[in-house]
């Protein structure tokens, strides 16, 4: 039982030493991709760059006993960390004491609503972020993200979480730019360019093995980072106005629980359910792709108990909210990650390195962080959705649009909550008016068909209607509309046959709906019947009255009732 | 063209005298009865009755103009009182000059909101208002609306819209009961009654004709006012603490145009929106009961422009938002009214009792108002739909209960959009596991059927799923976790066939799904096919590269599908 809900008592239990060698591998290369990003990803949140570190420890091990999937690497990410900077700015000024309990109630809060989602199985709230909401916003963010990094890199200070801001902000600080943060913000940005797109064919072109090229590859960033700090050693550039990380606490926190004051709840907790959904779709898709290489299966509501567990731990370790990063896990994978346990050794990694590495940090310029955020950011950004979208729907490109233009103007949360309700609207838009064709019989058959497509025969006094869809509260009030109009325009009509093959619910208000219909046509003197109803939704019906009530009768098949009534009315 | 938006334009040119007569009596008819109801409304929505009456006539004449329905009797109406006492209360005080301007205000947003949604064909954006949603909304109104007038009916003051405040504040203030006040309250609630229940009867016993008892029995409600009015006069009721509607300006109201201030409209916008899709949907089921009777059509879009007009007339004319009355438009309809010109002679009445009514309205004590509206309202409370819903679906039941609760305790407002949200989140839960069966071939046929319900033979090596509904974001994301779970259940499936004959869409996050199961069964060396895909799904996915990247085939019948892919392993 125990069990069901903590999937390391079922993989822990097989645990073997081969397993344990491809974890540990798995979980060096990660570690040592984590460091330079966690740091940055703290920075882009507001918080210290110790932030980062430590938000990598905690959270890890929670998801390795309560996550299910064998390849998801944990921790800070570039889009949940602006979100996290965006939610906090409101309440807090970035480096005030609040604004750091601020990142841990936040974390706090994410991690219980993913966990209370997982118990009560509500993964499918999720749903509600349509794929071309979430391109246009990762999109948008990833445009944010790295307009924020600029001011970074050429030593002029921003503020904002939004384009008008940022970008207005940059302006007018243009004058505080500093040529030596210049030089080492662009030294670092095309050190890690070249890192991404040349490197690899460049080891290989020197006869390095496959193998050892992509572990260079991988471990180059903290290379990067630890040049950058010599860098800043030997040629004092703290000195010259070039912005260093500082000095940072050493040592691993002690564990703390936030105080929780209602009014920062209050005034936290929808940003952070924005945040705790967009954690939990991107991580899950990574997850899912990892997971079907492997021929495994993840289980959405414990992946939600798994993350939420470690954003409570990331609470808990004085973090900030974490989720699956889509890079990070790749690499797990393709670093042979088999369990969980990879996560747990990458924590035991970034441990170690937050105690060996905080003395050095102090001397590290921000430009490289920003370098290694924007970076990252970029391979987010995908304006092939706005073609792509054009292409197959509009009403999908309006939610693409609606949530690019809206986080990129006003903000993430206003962007992504203006997409919802933007794809929402256009959903019920287009299911308010679902497809009906009058239909009319095949000559010499059995079979009815559109009478707009086909040569069809009809009785002039029977109206008998194919609708296409399931009817629910979004369309029952389209039938009622469509029925009335062609029983006005058509006196001569004495019978209406729906027919209904296709209709897989009747919910309670299309199911008033025709109620209403039943009451109408008879008054008017005209039958209402139905025809072909699947049986499910028969079931449904029969626990009502309404086939008391039904002036007309109910037809097994569509002929039938054309039959029974043309016949009815005699030769 | 233009008569196309202002169908007077049609109907006026065929206007007859036999027309006038019909229109003529059945404006008389709802004159009387809607004297004493827009008094009471007003009241109700916290202003000076007399506004009721204001708001009883240009609103009228200019629903004539533009609306389409032949018998609506547009005017206040008790729920819509409701809201707009709920949303002006947030904003001002009741009885100050600000009140009254928001009621203006609130019309005019409405009026707009209304007409927009009109110019632009929104009118599907009602649907959100599923039918549970709007009962559980009514009968809750209902409660709120008879709790805030018991202390009128004995005298003591109250305050809220929500039953808490509501019940707090009378038992508070039980000690102003007022004996006097009791008794005519009592007085005026029975007559009242007793006119709905028994006047009819015995009317009929005293041999009254059917069609003069009918008119006295609606003309009834005017008389008991005189009568309270004159009782008032004589028993000096004023003096023994009775409240009475006082001094009120005499005469028709200068037309006026509100101030509009950016925070006044940006406290009422939302209030506005919500009120003016409640009484379009309240207004528009009427109409189209009505019109069925005649064999008439309403369009949804034209009562929008109707309404729309209805309530800047209504802004202009200093009175509150307005919308169709389900009783009057009844009464309206049974008096025999022809076309709109009925409101337009309802709306000389109004003003003609305007001018005469005014001096003596001063002595009219408010309980017997308070009894009217006590009387309207109760027809409203209608507790049979929770055991309907519970009985049909927990799903609609789930959504009657929270709009019922919800507005009982907390207001209008939040009551009205928890159900939304509930009635939403219903749908997206259920939308979003939608039926798929396992199908095989049913032995001797080329048909498939569900192998949980039929015997059927199917080949291990082929995972043959039917999708019976749509493909959307709400369910695209199951479809991956479907597949996959039965992929890492039965390792020997080499072929996917995904059996499409019921999907009638496909959107674009689905369709990423299944460009994602695509690439994810290719890597696990598996085919995707599909099968019987409909001709419109498929013109859309040709539109994609979709088909290209495909590692199966399209295949047009099932039975192809299955014959290739099990001739294509060989024996």
């Amino acid at each position: 039982m125990l069990a069901k809900y903590v999937p390391i008592l079922n993989w822990g239990r097989r645990y073997s030493r081969d397993k344990f060698g491809r974890d540990f591998l798995a979980a060096v290369i990660v570690t040592i991709m984590l460091i330079p990003q966690s740091l940055a990803y703290a920075l882009l949140a507001g918080l210290p760059p110790e932030v980062g570190l430590y938000a990598s420890i905690l959270p890890l091990v929670a998801y390795a006993i309560f996550g299910s999937s064998t390849s998801l690497a944990v921790g800070p990410v570039a889009v949940v960390s602006l979100m996290t900077a965006a939610a906090i700015g409101r309440i807090a000024q970035e480096g005030s004491a609040d604004y750091a309990s601020g990142a841990i109630v936040l974390a706090l809060l994410s991690g219980g609503i993913l966990a209370l989602m997982g118990l009560f199985r509500l993964g499918f709230i999720a749903n509600f972020l349509s794929h071309p909401v979430i391109s246009g916003f990762i999109t948008a963010s990833g445009l944010i993200i790295a307009t924020s990094q600029v001011g970074g890199l050429l030593g002029i200070s921003s503020t904002g979480h939004a384009m008008p801001e940022l970008v207005g902000s940059l302006t007018e600080n243009l004058g505080q730019f500093n040529p030596y943060t210049f030089v080492v913000g662009a030294a670092s940005l095309a050190a890690l360019i070249w890192v991404r797109l040349g490197m690899k064919r460049a080891l290989a072109a020197l006869g390095l093995s496959p193998v050892a090229a992509t572990f260079a590859v991988r471990s180059a960033p903290v290379i990067v980072v630890l040049l950058a700090i010599a860098a800043s050693a030997v040629f004092d550039l703290g000195a010259k106005g070039v912005a260093l990380v500082g000095n940072v606490p050493q040592g691993i926190p002690v564990l703390s629980m936030p105080t929780l004051e209602l009014d920062v709840i209050g005034a936290l907790i929808v940003p952070a359910l924005i945040i705790s959904i967009v954690g939990f779709v991107e991580s899950i898709s990574v997850a899912q792709t990892l997971a079907a290489k492997k021929r495994e299966r993840i289980d959405p509501d414990q992946e939600l108990l798994g993350l939420g567990a470690a954003n409570i731990a990331s609470a808990i370790g004085s973090g900030f909210p974490v989720t699956g990063g889509f890079a990070r896990s790749v690499v797990n994978h393709d670093a042979g990650a088999a369990t969980p346990a990879a996560g747990m050794f990458t924590a035991v990694g970034i441990a170690i390195a937050t105690l060996l590495l905080t003395p050095f940090l102090a001397l590290l310029p921000k430009a490289t962080l920003a370098a290694t955020i924007v970076v990252a950011v970029l391979a987010l950004v995908d304006f092939s959705i706005l073609a792509r979208a054009w292409a197959y729907s509009r009403a999908d490109f309006l939610a693409v649009a609606t949530t690019l233009a809206g986080t990129l103007v006003i903000g993430v949360e206003a962007g992504i909550s203006l997409g919802v309700v933007a794809s929402l609207v256009v959903f019920f838009y287009r299911s308010s008016r679902p497809h009906m064709a009058i239909v009319g019989r095949v000559p010499g058959t059995e079979h009815f068909r559109n009478i707009d497509r086909h040569d069809v025969r009809t009785d002039p006094h029977i109206l008998a209607l194919r609708v296409d869809e399931s009817l629910y509260f979004a369309n029952a009030r389209y039938l009622e509309e469509r029925i009335a109009g062609e029983i006005s325009a058509r006196p001569e009509i004495t019978e209406v046959i729906l027919m209904c093959p296709a209709i897989n619910a009747i919910d309670m208000s299309a199911l008033e709906s025709l109620e209403a219909i039943n009451i109408r046509l008879t008054e008017q003197g005209i039958g209402l019947n139905l025809s072909e109803v699947k049986g499910p939704v028969m079931d449904r019906l029969k626990r009502t009255d309404f086939l008391n009530h039904l002036n007309g009768k109910v037809f097994l098949s569509h002929h039938d009732a054309v039959a029974a009534l043309s016949a009815n009315r005699g030769p």
